[in-house]
């Protein structure tokens, strides 16, 4: 293990700003007369996992003064069933935000229900609209994860405009749309993925690094650029603990800066989650064009 | 000017393939019992450059045995009378394809109207529904262009799967779905701009280059890797004709493959739109899935 010289970019700290931030804009909506964002979480089911992550939601969402509007269905439901109760929230002013908790049981269409919510209300940015617009560099809703990672760069003053950035992994949650918001800010981006060739060389010239692979501890200390910026979104349950896409005690003796695994991009994911939600009652309400 | 030793990449021929192709398909699907592919292109005003640009597209319809279904709208229509154009031919079952010729009148939402046209029928593959789904890693018509630059790759034995490749230019015509497609193809890819440090050093490490920036001349011999493969997207009417994008006479003398201007990326856009209307005509018919 080498000495560490990254420094920790912590995404606790900067989660805890973003909510405190979106607890404030929410107390000034309700001070305003309006009435408090609502988040309307949607589980399926009872997988454990998808629980404990919609609890965490609708915690985060309750602290920050907004309206916990969950609905909980039961594991065998129809896919209309569903699909009614999304157009009911879709239709329900009280409801700012529409997330429905993936994955959804096996005999239901996911694709088709993501795409009933309307794009003002998909706060998870993943609705095909969203996606689109994304795509189109049209305002809308962004996915929380890969939101979240440029709000943590921002938040530690990592330049972006003009910069070498590699992206490790093409998932549609989070590799295809990091790749196009860091280019709405201007960073020059590849895209890895399995089928790279030399992976470590591409990493290497990156000023920049996402990793969204989802293998574990893929990136060593060869495919870091020394003083490199390293943000890992991986997360893995291991007899080690939690480990990331990173391998952390040796890139550490590497980069610039790095996230720690846990406390790095996951506690961003569910703060970008109010964010959205916000920005969805704000325009909304007439306040935001 | 330095001796060219880069094989050229004939777009026109290409393109006469793809046409002749889908000129076969349309004569089975005919003698199969089913209507022949229909394309409605929709023109508002007088625009020349537009009126040609259908001209163009509506004879290579009719070239390959489909229904030309034009529409000619004149340029002080209202928006919603437009609409209404485009929610009629999105109902017409005759109606395989739907093209809005591009500018529309400066007092039409041109974003409004595209998204009226049904994915189904979205053969420019611009429309936000489209773009979604190409985004998202899902079937449907992809942008002509893009698809045309893939194709014509393609017909030449380029590999892709795990190819270094640069594209120049992040239009929402061309560069940002180029990408995509690429990385579909398995390339590992780095999208450039305006905001790009070292152009030349990131394009030379290329060994595909896509260049697709609107700027006379922008890629000179520095920053093209000897050998490598350079498609010109370009297109513009200079004092000595017209020049793509590329400084052709000095860069063929480094490139291994290099397309023309014109008669390179050109003749495929035509091509393809002609290609993803017989898709489309395929799939409403039921013979594709």
């Amino acid at each position: 293990m080498t000495a560490q010289t990254a420094r920790i970019m912590d995404g606790t700290v900067s989660a805890r700003r973003v909510r405190s931030e979106v607890a404030t804009a929410v107390a000034t909506m309700t001070q305003d007369g309006h009435p408090a964002p609502g988040l309307a979480t949607v589980l399926i089911g009872d997988d454990p996992a998808s629980e404990v992550y919609v609890r965490n939601k609708r915690r985060a969402c309750s602290a920050a003064g907004m309206r916990d509007l969950h609905r909980h269905l039961p594991g065998d439901i129809g896919q209309d069933e569903v699909a009614a109760v999304l157009d009911e929230l879709a239709a329900n002013p009280d409801v700012s935000g529409i997330l429905l908790q993936l994955p959804v049981p096996a005999h239901l269409d996911a694709e088709a229900l993501l795409a009933r919510i309307p794009a003002a209300k998909d706060v998870d940015g993943l609705t095909p609209a969203s996606a689109g617009a994304l795509a189109q560099g049209r305002p809308g809703l962004r996915p929380c994860t890969p939101a979240g990672v440029i709000r943590l760069l921002q938040d530690h003053q990592v330049a972006l405009a003009g910069t070498e950035v590699t992206v490790v992994g093409r998932s549609v949650l989070v590799g295809r749309p990091m790749v196009q918001l860091l280019t709405e800010q201007d960073a020059t981006v590849t895209l890895c993925h399995s089928r790279t060739r030399d992976l470590d060389q591409v990493c290497r010239r990156a000023e920049v690094l996402v990793v969204a692979a989802g293998v574990p501890g893929l990136i060593g200390p060869d495919a870091v650029r020394p003083g490199a910026t390293v943000v890992d979104v991986g997360i893995h349950r291991t007899e080690h603990g939690l480990r990331g896409d990173v391998d952390y005690d040796r890139v550490a003796g590497v980069a610039g800066r790095i996230t720690p695994v846990p406390g790095g991009v996951g506690p961003m994911t569910i703060a970008m989650l109010l964010a959205n939600t916000l920005r969805a009652a704000r325009i909304q309400a007439g306040l935001l064009p």
